[in-house]
């Protein structure tokens, strides 16, 4: 792996290389970790890296690594940059032969998502794009129970993802994460909706299966000055009928990182809350309250596949962010030795998620600005 | 008291009941308790009623008790019955001198609502409406810190209300309860947003002090044949430019009652949950997480008012309901010996809330019928 | 009713009122509420009740009482004072033919619990101690289980009740509550286990249906100059070979009323709360783990019968306290009107389960002083 | 790192692997990871490791591993066997210079346990434990908050650690994890008291900074056949005059890894559970419930110090473990660098530890057998 992005004082770089370490499928050979010579180099030496490998850029990463031997060069890139650095290094790899690991959002906008879409399919590299929570062992679990029936056709889906870290004008102190998350230039055209919103998108239509075909959007910026929306409701519909709810908000004061969903079919309901990771809550219409546990009994092999340790021991997110890489890896293993993965493993999010991803951008922006109830998907 | 329905089978009735003898404030002197005059008579003999306070009527219970001498005749009907016949009865007990308490919501449709208000206003007379849930000691110590500033203003509240006993077509059962909830000639407008939905937005204007001044609804029939909206979905906004989502199902399936609230401010937000109601949760953007308690320390005194138990001995439903009992008691008791009644227990809910309910159901109705986004409430 | 004791200023007095008034089964008709008689006349006046039914001294009530005609005067006594005016009058209220309601424990020591349990033989009246924590419907599901064979053979047993009220010298200040509890001439032979131990003690057997056999007892007095054991811990031998603990303190600050008790058994286990009274948990070897729920799907008649709102309308403390007093009241009614109650309801504590009380009392008192590990029960 | 034991079918082998990996300090450069040759080699390979540098036994690897270049040679060893393969070569490894880590219980007798104590002393090399649950951060802020003061003097503690999965003859299966647990010629005296008794009694003292001088403690084996103990509850004393209770037991059917502590001091109490890792709840005398949150406001340094990712993504059981392997590396770079580590990375479990550890499996077996209530730690 060699990493683009994610030098010193960034947050979600260290997440992916411990969550790419955890399994020990996957080594960092090198990295252009900064758009500073100084940074990439200092943060390769923090990192224990060889000077030769540390790059200043990553064109001379991706075109010094295409000169390595096989096995010795760098099998993927993964992309931490902010999101309007995603699609340049992205292009450049695939077109480099390099499969790709890249941060959510898929892209700056639209456009650079389907030019992404199109070079992914014509080059036909594998592409990861870092939807973590659905890498949960009980979000797969939701998922198979959907799958499966168990509930009945879905009626209604809540998800909720309150986070209160922007109540205040934190991008005028040297916040690096708030500052380009509310930068229209670096974010693109949505703020919270983009960085948590899509993940609230992303986890809905993962575990129901279903799609959002309209949706009628509320967006405020509650913290004056604010260049992009802090806040936003939707009204959903859901191609089979189901209807919906999705809110991310990045003024809910006090709230850390709280992803929460609900799902209600004909049968029963299910509850799923990401700071509570390894229960999954079921409810059903005519016995008691149910909840499976990360590793225990009851589960789809789904579910058991997406943990490593006996029940009762946590996994957190680190975990679950490693389940993406994991499942890459087993992939581009699989496809290295000409064979096929266990299908089990054939689960993480693709250029596809993220195109849906960009495509729920825009449609909520629209929506926002239009005096319509209903904007289609 | 007399008790207008609330006869065998019944549900709201006994819970009225109940919620009036707890403190040993109020008695059950008299009765109308069903149309049926076999079973009115039948009721009150279950409860130990003497058999001449037990009328065929409302009329006859209203015109006969105004005849006993005071301090014998019944001071106030509870009127506890579907909500097509709220109106008549309470007309007449008000224009015979007897205040009210009624169950909520108000009244068949705005203009019996309006009449009645007017009728309040005019006789003077006491009129409590048994929006029970506002009776948690909790929701008064929320209301409290709202009240206080102690959130700071308010910009994001969050209202869920799920229910899942009508997720099958129930009311072609023998259920009395689904029966009429869900026939539009005696339920009213709206279904689940009146029989549910109206307790959430009273919830949320009686615990963030806001009105709610546009809205714009999403309701749903989801059981094939039903007759009125099962499930709705509904964004506000508020007077001080405050942002909400309510949510408000009936088929949810396997929800109890699960009603919950989020109120976020500029200091923290909080978290309130029926289900769990002698807790209330507070966030802060710089300090632990704090769980006030019922009973329990650094409470305001409107919370310290309304429990009656030390901590730690859960109160439930019935305290909170009695609670609206006990206040309408203490400020009748004090109104009949012309005295001002604590201040403290000057806190029930009235025909106003009644009003804005009403006013609530026939907005939602009226907004997910049009096509634009916001209507004006 | 008659009440002795519970006069202004008492805390379970008032407890008992309110768990007998919510079924509207009971009627509190006369009282000796204070040693005190200007005390006790003005809590006859703070409850309406007519002057001539409020006595001066408990002797004076069930004398008095006696003299009326059968169905004006009261069916029973409760008796709601200090332990060591448990037995004078629930002595004489036997004696003269009136059944009787008693507080716990049963008594002030050995000799007098086995004179009330021979008296109450040789009367053949009613008597029920109100061990109200037994009275929750979520208790009786436990025990049904158990009772069925659900768990399997049970195994180990985890009773712990944790109080923080007395971590200071409160019985210095005007704390009713503390000064007796912590007398050793009022309260008996132990502070927290008499107190609390003992509703561990009862719950724990009333749960497996076992019987403690032997035990191992630490007693602490952590608060300097108190009188009696504040804290204390003891090891249990059940007698179908199942081992316990069970914990009592009054000094673990900042905790409520936290009784709480895990049963486990050879197939599974059960946990339940006694602050989150409306839910059992049981978790399973080889299923996931179910939560039971208050009034929903799946219970045991005898977890029903107990219930009286629909699910997810919570029922508290004064709901299980009054189903001590309601299931009290169905079979005195049953026994008055010749016929036999619906064994459902045949289910409150009685002078057996006052005289193990005891006897856990004198035991865990004997088994702190003694060297050896094992004092038999 | 070199690995010693934890080759294919082995569980905390790869937990070992995958806490030393996730923060990457520290490098698997080698193993000897099973008494069989093959296996080893197996395991080796499955690791990505050179096959130059899997040995086939311990002995062979401390040997050869010598012999290499520093920089390029192991730094020290990571001991994952069963109990009886803990000494001999945590004894070889530290005579041939290597520092070490070693699972625990420490070894399996107190001779050993001595023996290693004193030669960790004489060789001044590194020597951690891994009692993994005193890396997590809200343990770390329990026990500063006892160190500070926070809960004046400490009373009572409470410790539980219920697991079910050897409620069935586990043993009689090809469970490697059940196998070596119940065999007392690889376990060592206790079952469940040397596997998680040890875990609870480490986290008691570690929180409150006490040591235990008495204790009282009643063994069971309730799996007919079973050579061990699978269940024990014991009371304990402590230096300071307080007193506590613990308990281990894996026979709690349906019970994963509930580790659970609760500590009260004079001026409030905290609780933490090990399965809802990231909050600790402290209560007080006089205000409010606090919960304090992984990586939230208001936390102590050492709790700061110990967490990744910001609040609200949750850190598990990985992440704890983590903690003992990076301050390892921090202190063992540090000393390499001739430089002293920064304090808040000086704390991981030692051989002192361990000594403790080993000598409660002794006093607990010992107090078990004896009619005396206490035996001397």
């Amino acid at each position: 792996m060699g990493m683009i992005g994610g030098g010193q004082g960034a947050f979600i770089g260290a997440v992916h290389r411990m969550a790419a370490a955890i399994d020990g499928e996957i080594e960092l050979v090198c990295g252009a970790f900064s758009s500073s010579p100084e940074k990439s180099k200092a943060s390769g030496e923090d990192l224990y890296l060889p000077a030769g490998r540390v790059y200043s850029s990553y064109e001379e990463m991706i075109l010094r690594e295409r000169e390595l031997p096989e096995g010795e060069r760098m099998d993927f890139v993964s992309i931490v940059t902010p999101n309007h650095v995603h699609f340049p290094p992205a292009k450049m790899a695939l077109e480099n032969g390099f499969h790709v690991v890249c941060d959510k959002p898929l892209a700056f906008d639209m456009q650079e998502a389907e030019a992404l879409a199109k070079l992914v399919e014509e080059t036909g590299l594998l592409f990861a794009l870092t939807h973590n929570y659905t890498g949960y062992p009980m979000v797969k679990q939701a998922r198979a129970m959907v799958q499966n029936g168990d509930l009945g056709s879905i009626r209604k889906v809540f998800v909720t993802y309150p986070q209160g870290w922007l109540s205040t004008k934190l991008e005028d102190s040297d916040s690096k994460q708030a500052s380009w998350r509310t930068d229209p230039k670096r974010s693109g055209a949505a703020g919270a909706m983009g960085d948590i919103g899509t993940h609230a998108e992303n986890l809905a239509e993962y575990i129901t299966g279903l799609q959002i075909t309209h949706l009628c959007a509320d967006l405020n910026t509650f913290v004056p000055g604010r260049l992009l929306d802090d806040d936003g409701s939707v009204l959903l519909k859901f191609d089979n009928g189901a209807k919906g709810v999705l809110m991310a908000s990045q003024i809910a004061a006090g709230e850390e990182n709280a992803l929460r969903i609900f799902v209600y079919g004909e049968k029963g309901g299910l509850e799923w809350h990401q700071m509570h990771p390894n229960s999954l809550i079921v409810r059903w219409l005519d016995k008691p309250v149910q909840t499976y546990r990360t590793g225990s009994a009851g589960l789809y092999p789904a579910a058991l596949a997406h943990s490593r340790i006996p029940a009762g021991h946590p996994e957190g997110y680190l975990e679950a962010f490693a389940n993406i890489y994991r499942n890459f890896a087993v992939c581009l293993r699989a496809r290295l030795s000409g064979q096929a993965p266990s299908p089990v493993y054939e689960d993480f999010p693709t250029v596809a998620d993220g195109l849906r991803g960009m495509r729920f951008i825009e449609r909520v922006v629209a929506s926002a600005q239009s005096q319509e109830k209903w904007t289609a998907f």
